[in-house]
């Protein structure tokens, strides 16, 4: 692993405690930026934006010119994977619209045949690496297989997520194919990351906190493992970060059955609990977006308490979901001062 | 407490363990019911519905008619207090519609002065407990002040909760005065309806589970321990069920802190916690309303393995959420059915 030892990120994810944590954001390049809204003009559509090797890879470095965090993650989207699988994926003001599939016969008309309709994206990684300063990791990522399932089951976002459960409820083993479907994408999705350049991937389960624990292992943590899987067999120093939003108390369970590197917290994790599973895997969180959004005292009290609760082992700080869009981009800065202190 | 030996719902708030749990379903009156379909245009707005006794009662009364419950529950809505309180709330169909409060000016117009407009609710109260069967038991429930509070400053239903969370991060002393405010009039509201004739009440925070640790103690624990307290002052023998949707790592805090009775179960708690809460406080759930509306052998499985996990405690079934619109009656027959054997 070239730059294993320069690199914080890969440090604390190889299991080391450090003096002063690693840090990055989900969704650290996007709208609170107000480079990136400029950039966003460039291309008509956000899938075409995405897959614009120029445009996606100015996204990713613009936070890296402006905080410094020590990782970058590929501007992309988790919905390439249904797109790239031949489901029509559109992205309108109230968040993403696919034409919803329900049953096997419209999970017939998917197909792995079309996955070079990714391979932009491999470019843009190819480009990100090279402008990336020397101890700045490039993170890769994917949905994982049931929240990329409740997007084209949905057909966008969802309060109940009663038609893709009630599919896996009544038919786990058509659900399970297109599952299966969904993770040989994912699997072929982020080999072909990692060979252009990424040095973590991160598995975006943002909707594993839905599923009840018989579900949550059948649908979150087995496709996990066999990606995790797959992805060691071949490139066995990848890290992967496994990230099973809104676990709560199954947590502990993908944390020691899914095979990830690491895991992410999501806001709700109690500083405690998330010590108690740095015991077993490096964790990754979990400031509260909203704090970061409020900035002041509420900022500095907070990272002051997740720093101080994970000091005792490997800790990658971060928010424990994606930055929101009304966050002043100073408040980014604050904490980046935050986390030098 | 009349009838308390001979109510299956109190056998088990008072801890004890029987050997078919009682049961009822939140939202076991609604939308699924043709016949609550039928009532439901005898008044022109949501709201006018809840505050006609005739109508509210007749809609409490229809599912135990139907299915046989153990409990009925009040046929109400937890924004009832936000509006006697003199904010403007509507229904439309994409939920509830309100006048968004955001800061002390907004806060200066509410008042407890108007609370009188719930008093139709008592009537109701009275003319349902003339109608119950002897052993049914009769639940009474308000929003647990933060939930209220996320309709009032979010204006309805929310994603991210950014601006309740917002102003409870920025100025935890004015939100504490918004929060105080839900808080007396929820004491005042569940007063009056144990006076009127109810038995139990439930307070359900929906929104709990977006709390981190710090907030979650202060405005989901503290704020239900003082309605506890201010309940068992009056009615020392009433049960308070708290119902901490979401709350995950939290729940045995919540359980332990809060003075509540009992609690209730959201869908994702693991029954292997669920019995280890039931050590400490009677516990009601979790059925995953999808499962109830996919039916079949999803259903009885899933009742079965309930069952089974809790049946060595006070244990009441219900869902883990509301019944989902598009329930077939006949899954709720058969649920009756499966509880009954």
């Amino acid at each position: 692993m070239t730059g294993a030892q320069t690199k914080p990120l890969l440090r604390a994810l190889a299991g080391e405690t450090l003096d002063r944590p690693p840090w990055w954001l989900m969704r650290q390049a996007g709208r609170y930026l107000p480079e990136y809204r400029a950039l966003r003009t460039q291309a008509e559509d956000f899938i075409g934006f995405c897959r614009s090797p120029k445009l996606a890879a100015e996204a990713t470095l613009q936070p890296i010119r402006r905080f410094g965090m020590d990782a970058a993650i590929l501007f992309s989207d988790i919905l390439l994977v249904p797109r790239a699988l031949g489901q029509k994926v559109g992205f309108g003001g109230d968040g993403p619209a696919l034409d919803a599939i329900a049953d096997d016969k419209a999970l017939a008309a998917l197909s792995l045949a079309g996955l070079d309709w990714l391979n932009p994206v491999y470019e843009t990684i190819g480009r990100v690496r090279g402008d990336l300063p020397d101890t700045t990791a490039l993170i890769g990522f994917a949905g994982a297989p049931w929240t990329v399932a409740t997007y084209m089951v949905e057909g966008g976002s969802s309060r109940d997520f009663a038609r893709v459960k009630g599919w896996a409820y009544r038919d786990p083993d058509s659900f399970g194919r297109l599952i299966g479907l969904i993770e040989e994408a994912t699997i072929a999705f982020l080999l072909g990351q990692i060979a252009a350049g990424v040095e973590v991937v991160q598995l975006f389960d943002s909707w594993a906190g839905v599923l009840p624990e018989p579900a949550f292992a059948r649908w979150a943590i087995a496709p996990a493992r066999r990606i995790v899987s797959a992805v060691k067999a071949r490139f066995p120093d990848c890290p992967v970060i496994g990230f099973p939003r809104g676990a709560g108390l199954l947590y502990e369970r993908y944390a020691s059955e899914s095979g990830v590197t690491a895991i992410g917290l999501d806001t709700v994790v109690p500083l405690g609990h998330a010590a108690t599973l740095q015991r077993a895997v490096p964790v990754q969180g979990n400031l509260d977006p909203v704090i970061l959004a409020a900035g002041g005292s509420a900022l500095s009290t907070a990272v002051g308490d997740i720093r101080h609760a994970l000091a005792g082992g490997p800790h990658i700080f971060n928010l424990g979901h994606g930055v929101l869009p009304e966050t002043p981009p100073e408040h980014v800065a604050e904490l980046a001062r935050l986390l030098a202190a």
